[in-house]
């Protein structure tokens, strides 16, 4: 955890071959920042410079005017919890404490409390549909062929939904990954439609694996990298979470037994 | 704005010469979403399927549990403000309200509203300060050079502050583009350092802009491509933003005349 990145055990697969091997994820855990007595805010970060992401943070929100009016830093309780010491007569700018911010209501003594904070109830996945490692391969093309010529400069975020057939559910595109996921979602909502597998065109962080998990798609393909916190969400509510999905590759993260090998 | 971006005027730099040219940038607007009289969130998004995103975004953040509560949506007021009219009966869970969202206390009519729930105050940035075209190519070097092997694999954001000279002020990494631009800025105020340029190796979005002027930077150059929201803002505060950043080439999207060219 002390450089920011975690170890562990994935399945990567090379077009229909499939084999163990070791990985390296970014570290994603939330930090609350408090503010004398009160929880301000969660964010989801990478630990290390804590300190300086609550300064910062304070500072580019204008919940502070400046670093001056701060008279310590410190961690509380646990290392994902900091807590900020405002000088005597400092006065916040109560406008700004919802910008951004997660309701941390509770106690956050330890980081079990944040994440509290962050999760939404929702079921494990219980879906015993099986996608086969050959459609995952295509689900980039598929993406792709559903975005604008824009989009494909990489300049905004794409996602969609399939069946394990391939049939395009819905895909749509934002300048914010979690807007994509959340079009999506609400299409289907509004269309009564389900999906087999939901594919993003960046990575997957804690997020985007728990609104998969709400929108009940048991399968969710990242092009990009997963977080540690992703997979671990992942693990526990029994989604398939599939990483670096590009040129003829994947790693799978967790419920591995949703894919099928053409080889097998 | 239709279809989510948007044509504007920009200078093409390749190697040391520069021209104007058109360019296409995507759509960043604030939208707000109201539950009833209440406005709950407002979120930066590409505009299209605004009832989508907010069915999306009640369900996959825990705010109602289903689709089925929800009696209409429809925009009330302002392309960029959505109500959302929940069936008689249904409770809304209101530890959820605050998750995500920005302040959104006004009164939501127009989407003049949205954005100064978002705006932090900060005066526009005077600096006199000349970087060369050439220093600007290398800043990806120089941003690279300072991360983890592991950050190379493009998993995890970085983002760094340096001098119109290129000595390092100080380089961050984390799991999210905001948190690493806070880092950085956090350590500045710390160590009561200043920087002139700010280099992100992702996109440039209204709040990396709003971040870089806070924390009185007057250049911002992002690898990747920047928001509609990001020039406004950075032409507004005469903030230097560069996008594209990469390959020996840039755009430059506002105040042009902090770069000097070695051909000039």
């Amino acid at each position: 955890m002390t450089d920011g990145t975690q170890r562990l055990r994935v399945t990567r697969v090379r077009g229909e071959s499939a084999a163990a091997d070791d990985d390296v994820i970014v570290t994603e855990e939330p930090l609350e920042i408090r503010v004398g007595e009160r929880a301000l805010s969660v964010t989801m970060r990478t630990p290390g410079h804590d300190f300086e992401l609550a300064a910062g943070f304070l500072v580019t929100e204008g919940v502070i005017a400046s670093r001056d009016e701060v008279e310590s830093i410190r961690h509380w309780g646990s290392p994902n919890v900091v807590r900020v010491t405002l000088c005597d007569g400092v006065r916040l700018d109560w406008e700004r404490l919802h910008r951004h911010t997660y309701a941390a209501s509770s106690c956050g003594v330890c980081g079990k409390t944040s994440i509290d904070a962050v999760r939404v109830h929702t079921a494990p996945l219980n879906s015993d549909v099986r996608v086969s490692s050959t459609l995952i391969h295509h689900l980039p093309d598929l993406l792709r062929e559903s975005q604008s010529a824009f989009a494909l400069t990489g300049a905004i975020h794409a996602a969609g939904a399939f069946t394990r057939d391939g049939a395009r559910i819905c895909v749509r595109e934002d300048v914010g990954r979690h807007n994509a996921v959340d079009k999506v979602i609400g299409a289907m909502l509004a269309e009564g439609t389900r999906a087999d597998v939901m594919v993003v065109s960046g990575r997957a962080g804690f997020e985007v694996v728990q609104k998969c998990a709400v929108g009940r798609i048991p399968v969710l393909a990242a092009v990009g990298a997963p977080s540690s916190l992703a997979v671990d969400l992942a693990r526990e509510l029994h989604l398939t979470l599939l990483g670096f999905v590009r040129d003829g590759r994947f790693n799978v993260y967790s419920a591995e037994e949703r894919l099928s090998y053409a080889s097998s």
